[in-house]
């Protein structure tokens, strides 16, 4: 089991993914956070006819004499209101976003006019097309707005109902099932016992799990039995797409997993070049990919955002890039490791900074602050020096 | 109605609001989102005793006489089993995070012994406290480790699991009603007749509004009329804590909102100096606020993200912060304007472009990219530049 690096770990797990997951239709309203299994192709132009750009009047530009020749007002034409053909010689009155009559060339804005209901005069007239936005300047009829793969964004609802759609092409959620192995674990609530600890995993993952947008089948705590761990995972490997575990894939002698999914699949172990989350199980069960993640609390958070959530992407079919970190001033000092490390942080106007124990296996360090620096191997870090953060945001 | 900076109309903002919810208790894992209306103070010590940080042999270090010197195995004391007290002048097999026995001081690395099952040789022991992780370590019990106003994010609600909290005192969620009015708005699904638009903005905003954790209470479209648009905000300002509408607060001869809000409370309408968004109208329902956002679909975007956002937080008792832009290289070229401008951008490795239609009132310009440049009045941007980008995720 040598070391391998991040990038050759994320390579192998692309090489071996695919979509796990079938395509539904939903209404658009239920669409945040889902993934579009087609194209959105427009059916329309937007906007539909020539509009106008302003309140105002309407007019055929060569019909205006001169700022004293005043034109009768031969209608009114409000947005949402279809207009009659422009009467020639005449003006019509519009409002921003109504349709231009047929007849008319230009809209002259309101504040260059002068109205008295029956007849308008106008100061000055612009070139044809003035002030009219015309049929398909944003969005011509067939073009292609959002592709397959899209994890939907509120501005992505918003477009898609602008097209006049009403229900989506989406990828079915990717069923996840989460366990958690260790006799240590109690859950809260309950009392901790001598040499006990809450499971925080477990709360941690369904959480991060949920926030990607996928469908959390939780297995709770498997008790460190073979038989037990066997019999949980079986069922996992029939009710979800992938498995998620925590803890139990270490080299220590109470670890279980290892062998039980071995015995229903294979596995492979490896040890990541990051910190923290060295230890990374990959494998499957009866079919099922299955991702084993550290039991330190601070591991399987790393390792769920940097391995774990492009694994599962791909999974659901999503077309995601790579996390670009986001370069900012270093306010410590931090001497290079032979591991690339991600140092929990937090960023104000004036840099970012560190928490102070990094060792640390508790969560604490990851609530602290808001973000990652990505420290590579050997690099020493200065005061003052430019480092790569990524924000906690930037993986929701 | 003259125009006044971004920064003067969040402030304005920031001024006149209170938080508008009361507290209750939730179950924790339903607390992905929430908002803490109580600090979290730990009740107990992390780790709760001192307990292994390696796999190896537990001993008191002035029993070890030496290399060759076999110690016997009293006990074996796996991760969750409570240990005995440590039998004088003997080791005992521990694993890691398992409570170190009364009686020992050390841990040595399983990798520094050679064990028959009976005894162990030990080639050489650290300092007392060696591979030893004490007691309150990482959390002293009595530290407060989430501060009321936080939004629970996964790390968070795994801190909390892990200190044995199962219920958490978040505040209720904000009831934010939304409705859009104008004529010429189509529902999608329905066929767009002559002048008439597909409603973008209430896909769009319920999903923003959503996802930042609010109630949405959907009034849909309001007919252009004012007595309709008087009982949908009367009705709004009893379902709701805060109306959020769209359209109608312009200088139109078509928009009755502004009048209705005078007449049921006050509205006050500002020209906010940023570009998209310049209409924007603040006031009050029968003592519920109300926002009024620009009817443009980019407009009310963009007004939704930086002036809304930070307000509905506040009443809902998020203690935010500004959000900190990051710095890209420009790959475009845009002369300032007399406003503060936020371009649709895209970020990729090299630095970030823009989308070349910035005049658009399609929501296509947001869906395009990754973000927003934030570009000063008066700033002329050249190729190459530094400039202030603020992704979408940030806003989450």
């Amino acid at each position: 089991m040598s070391m391998i690096s991040l990038g050759e770990a994320l390579e192998r797990l692309r090489n071996q993914c695919r979509i796990l997951v079938s395509d539904k239709k939903i209404k658009l309203e239920d669409g945040l956070g889902r993934v579009l299994a087609s194209d959105i192709v427009s059916a329309i132009n937007v906007p539909p006819e020539d509009n106008s750009a302003m309140d105002g009047y309407a007019l055929r530009g060569q019909d205006w004499r001169g700022p004293d020749h005043a034109l009768e007002i031969s209608q009114r034409i409000a947005a949402g209101t279809p207009p009659a053909p422009l009467k020639a010689g005449t003006a019509a009155r519009i409002f921003t976003g109504a349709e231009i009559p047929v007849g008319a060339d230009t809209v002259v804005m309101q504040e260059k006019c002068g109205a008295d209901g029956q007849s308008v005069l106008i100061d000055t007239v612009g070139e044809p097309g003035s002030n009219i936005r015309p049929q398909g300047q944003d969005i011509r009829r067939g073009t292609t707005v959002l592709q397959a793969g899209q994890r939907l964004r509120a501005q992505d609802l918003g477009l898609i109902a602008s097209l006049g759609v009403e229900r989506i092409n989406v990828r079915r959620r990717l069923r996840v099932a989460i366990a958690s192995t260790g006799e240590e674990l109690v859950e809260p609530g309950d009392t901790a016992g001598p040499g006990q600890i809450y499971n925080s995993n477990r709360y941690m993952l369904k959480a991060m799990l949920a926030n990607w947008g996928f469908a959390v089948v939780d297995f709770g705590v498997a008790e460190d039995d073979p038989g037990v761990i066997s019999k949980v995972l079986t069922e996992a490997s029939c009710e979800a797409d992938v498995i998620v575990t925590t803890g139990g894939v270490s080299v220590g002698e109470e670890d279980h997993v290892k062998a039980v999914v071995e015995s229903l699949g294979h596995i492979d172990l490896w040890r990541v070049a990051i910190k923290p989350g060295k230890p990374f199980a990959f494998g499957d069960v009866l079919g099922a990919p299955f991702l084993g993640l550290p039991g330190n609390p601070v591991s399987a958070f790393v390792t769920a955002l940097v391995i774990a959530r492009p694994y599962l992407f791909d999974c659901q079919g999503v077309s995601h890039r790579e996390i670009l970190p986001v370069r900012q001033t270093a306010l410590f000092d931090k001497k290079g490791s032979p591991r690339l490390e991600y140092l929990r942080s937090r960023s104000g106007p004036e840099g970012v900074e560190i928490f102070d124990q990094q060792s640390s296996g508790v969560l604490y360090s990851t609530c602290w602050g808001d973000g990652m620096v990505v420290q590579q191997a050997g690099e020493d870090i200065s005061r003052g020096d430019s480092v790569d953060v990524v924000p906690y945001m930037l993986f929701n």
